[in-house]
């Protein structure tokens, strides 16, 4: 008897996140033993409010799939909802597994990063301690490339890529006039470099910027920063420097700290920007140069005008991949890449126990990061060159990209 | 006897001044008459400290036409020096006319914005009242598209297509929660709303958003913003809003100079916030809902990674109308664009008095902005269409564009 998948997205926006739900959707369609191919809309919220949509009749020939492996941000939409334990609210669970019986649902996918993680394993749980026998996979995708036991994450290696040839565009702009002078800019990740450690990838290009390069993995201190500027001043009339939003103190606070808006998110994340705007002002306070900071901002989960296409390509295979582990009779895991070798580029597609990944975070390793604190090594580099390599050819209109829209109409 | 050409570069970076530059450079050698294609570094400054590149040996085959087209920033560096009065600085002129006679300088061409016009109007003066044969034309460039007697000037239309390619997914990004939150867009422009009009362009795909658009134009009050935003939560739960960086109060103040208390920083300095995040505090002070603000900053300018195709093949044509026009023996002149008509699209290039254009600024016509002073008319974007229209395809290596970069060793 044919079984159901039911997919949603959860967490923040990536460029890639729909080249997985469209490979999700093609297996499905391509597998005689899948039935229908759900999709909920707003991650799991959406299978709570019963708000669920068909997919599989929606995409009608390859040129609907890649409109849709092109279209940033999650097409079913996100949430932030994080499932509480069993205990403390037992009806959502039994809510959750009665709306996929309804729906003969056998094989539940959750694209997200490690809190989806979280919800994924928490429902794996209840459907194995209640016999349900609905399999659940979940699907990573983070920019900030800090998802455990995987060697990158979808949608890390199109917002490297952005990352990189805006910082390469950036150096060509501030090295026009002839004059002393300092541009910061401040790239995502808060607890993670990786994002910040892309912008790197400029230098292989014959450029000698970046110059100084500062991952939140290592403790800043603001004497040694302008100490650091003033010695790359006395070799470069512009001085172009990456920071990460998220650089702390040695005491653990942010640098930024004072000036922020404090507020708090569901996960008690703290809300971070303007760490470049706030170097900016201290470099201009103490030495005086023309210095201007740049905030990359969300285009860089969501500039699909500029994808990598081993992202895409790797994020629609994952896609695919999870539902045959599904099919295999894998349950309660996340699908992983595993790098087999640099050069040539050779990357496997495995399973991991999802209790192993939810909640954890994988920093930028401290080997790849130069003794001075402020650089990237050349294995970094290697590590970091794959991901970004290949473009993506957009459909267009009126000169600007084709994105994808499912009718939003829940099934009756 | 053939005389050579010398070219500059000057104000502020766009992604198209380098195709112009290639269109001078190639019209040069294509032209028996003309010798040799001289480059003076960092504009004008350049020619004052005899700073001056043979650029036609430089330029092998297409393809390093082709890279050069597709670099963004001044490839022979800038300069914001402006030409002081001749009674002020009459060495200054000597000197100029001097390195150019050393030369053999026949043609005389700079490229940029109404300042750098005005320091050509200057030259153009002092040649022709001392009798030296040396031809002056001004090629327009500025993102801006603030210049008159010209449709629009080279580098718009790339800003535009970043602009509306940008906020198209940045509209996609602000969607996918199921929550009201406002979200803002700074866009560049200080005293004219092109570029920031340019961003409706998204609506022509499908797209409510951009709800509210406020140009420099239109005098901004906070009361009836706020207003506009409360009316737009009353459809949408994500309101997409762009603002000119330029915006001012009724009184002539920049909206951002309003904040009485300005917030000072860990250095005892006050700091005028941008426009983008002073609005963004004030809603979520006055409605308390989610607000976030993001400046699209330099990229506007530099981002050419995505160029307009209609902007690069004009740009590199009216570089090398310049040439032609010179050697017709027009003199005193700016290059300018007339458009024929809009639908086809169809553009010629002329010449138009370099004294005309000098110092004059052409704001966004008072009948593209609706009656409600917060959108712009369909007129408008009949204009901006055209100007977005076609993709380039660049230059990559390891995943990144290629840059053309000049070898800037000054002639003996």
């Amino acid at each position: 008897m044919k079984k159901n998948i039911l997919i949603a997205q959860s967490g923040g926006p990536t460029s890639a996140i729909n080249a997985t739900l469209s490979g999700v959707i093609l297996e499905g369609i391509r597998n005689d033993t899948i039935g229908m191919v759900y999709g909920a809309l707003n991650g799991i919220q959406g299978i709570m409010d019963n708000r669920i949509i068909r997919l599989d009749n929606q995409l009608l020939d390859d040129s609907d799939f890649r409109h849709l492996e092109c279209t940033p941000a999650m097409a079913l939409g996100s949430c932030r909802y994080r499932l509480p334990q069993y205990d403390i609210a037992p009806d959502i669970y039994k809510l959750i597994a009665q709306t996929m019986q309804n729906l003969d649902i056998g094989y539940f996918f959750y694209i997200g990063g490690n809190d989806s993680m979280d919800t994924a394993q928490k429902l794996f749980t209840y459907f194995n301690e209640n016999n349900i026998d609905i399999k659940v996979i979940g699907i990573p995708k983070t920019i900030d490339n800090d998802l455990v036991l995987t060697d990158h994450t979808p949608g890390f290696g199109s917002a490297a890529k952005y990352i990189a040839t805006s910082m390469l565009e950036i150096i060509r702009d501030a090295q026009v006039y002839d004059m002393q002078s300092v541009l910061i800019v401040e790239i995502m990740g808060r607890n993670a470099g990786w994002l910040t450690a892309s912008s790197v990838l400029p230098r292989t290009m014959g450029n000698s910027a970046p110059h100084l390069i500062y991952l939140p993995e290592v403790p800043f201190h603001l004497d040694q920063f302008i100490k650091d500027v003033k010695a790359e001043q006395q070799h470069y009339n512009a001085v172009v420097i990456a920071v990460s939003e998220g650089l702390k103190l040695a005491d653990g606070r942010y640098v930024a700290e004072e000036e922020i808006n404090q507020s708090v998110d569901a996960f008690g994340h703290k809300h971070l920007s303007g760490v470049g705007q706030y170097l900016e002002h201290y470099i201009h306070d103490k030495l005086g140069c023309k210095v201007r900071s740049v905030e990359l901002s969300v285009l860089q989960r969501c500039a699909a005008h500029l994808l990598s296409g081993t992202d895409i390509a790797q994020s629609r295979q994952i896609g695919s991949s999870a539902v045959k582990a599904a099919l295999a009779g894998e349950n309660g895991k996340m699908m992983a890449y595993k790098r087999i070798s640099d050069r040539p580029y050779i990357v496997d597609i495995e399973t991991v126990d999802l209790a192993l990944v939810a909640n954890a975070e994988k920093p930028f390793p401290a080997d790849w990061i130069t003794p001075n604190g402020h650089d990237v090594t050349d294995a970094a580099i290697d590590y970091l060159l794959p991901l970004i390599a290949d473009e993506v050819s957009y459909p267009t209109f009126n000169g600007m990209p084709v994105h994808f829209q499912f009718d939003k109409t829940p099934i009756a």
